[in-house]
């Protein structure tokens, strides 16, 4: 005999434990508090992933997920669309607009390389950041990746790719390019203490030092 | 402007935010995660709690949730049916089915007497509970509740809606009945020091102290 009372409820567990870090007994129990939600609550839960799923729209300059053809950063005339901020995934873009430090517009790779789980620069949006660079106004690139092995490996990937791309078009122009390549600094968290910080970060920071403001 | 760059993807956020214990932030998550997935994983993971709700069925004996009207439980010749162990929830009876330790039957509450919560006896389960017992052959009733003010008030309730059953059958048959109604033991977890146990609990466990058989 099966764990469960009822298959349905099996089912229903096992679906909401393929969420990651949801556990079997935290996937039980929320189940059973939407089985003790109205059916039309329910219909409401269900659907609003679907619906997503089936009508999501890719934001066509910056493929972040969007209402529309174009998303509402891009669309705007207030932001500096010479500056692209190269991110992962839609979250990095939420936190760094939460920053309220940031005009420019952004690039959403959708992924970062990563030879363990067999994602390649083919997978993600490298080719049309490129394309978009190569044809566009643009001053400068800011690679805001994760500080992680993959995230570096991405970093270096487009900064090569960009190079590449802009000596094509010198040979072929001999026209003058001065796109800025930069990436987020790296350092001591604001509020760290220096013992607490790992020895990486802290030899990164005082290697990149800069010039202070008094 | 919306902290989300999409209304489908806030719609979406919100409902997996209304699960108790997910935050905003994890429910953006989880929302991502499922929409990497492909279109029928999506759709499986939707259904399934749709169709929990609408084609869910309690046991007509037990209030379990179950695929039938009887559960596999109530259905089996191998359990004791004079035996009902009255608990809270179907958590509860998935709980104690896994200690290997019952082979009576269950009664399924679907909560406990909370003023507070405003759930009154007549919310949950116990008027059938009595009808049950009135009706049928039953020699034990052991009551698992939650050992909570809200477990304790439910338990006297129950005791004393099964004693004035039992006076009025007494008086209409003169018959003599013999029902036992138990709760089950608390007192200091196995394996736990004493002196990491609670002074209530550690209280209780020498009040109720068991005869030691050695």
């Amino acid at each position: 005999m099966s764990e469960y009372p009822s298959i349905l409820l099996e089912q229903a567990v096992n679906q909401m434990a393929s969420l990651p870090g949801v556990g079997r007994r935290t996937a039980l129990r929320l189940v059973l508090h939407l089985l003790r939600q109205k059916e039309q609550d329910v219909e409401a839960f269900s659907g609003a992933f679907l619906r997503l799923k089936k009508e999501v729209v890719y934001c066509r300059e910056c493929h972040n997920i969007s209402d529309s053809e174009l998303c509402p950063i891009c669309a705007s005339t207030r932001r500096d669309h010479s500056t692209i901020c190269v991110v992962e995934n839609v979250q990095d873009v939420m936190s760094i607009e939460n920053t309220g430090q940031y005009n420019g517009v952004y690039h959403v790779l959708g992924g970062i390389i990563s030879p363990m789980e067999g994602v390649g620069p083919k997978d993600i949006e490298i080719d049309s950041l490129i394309d978009r660079v190569s044809k566009g106004d643009i001053s400068e690139i800011i690679l805001a990746l994760p500080t992680t092995m993959e995230g570096d490996t991405t970093n270096f990937y487009i900064y090569r790719r960009l190079q590449n791309m802009i000596n094509d078009k010198l040979q072929m122009t001999n026209d003058k390019c001065d796109l800025k390549i930069s990436q987020i600094a790296r350092g001591v968290a604001v509020g760290n203490q220096l013992e607490y910080t790992d020895e990486i970060t802290l030899g990164r920071s005082i290697v990149n030092r800069i010039e202070f403001k008094g």
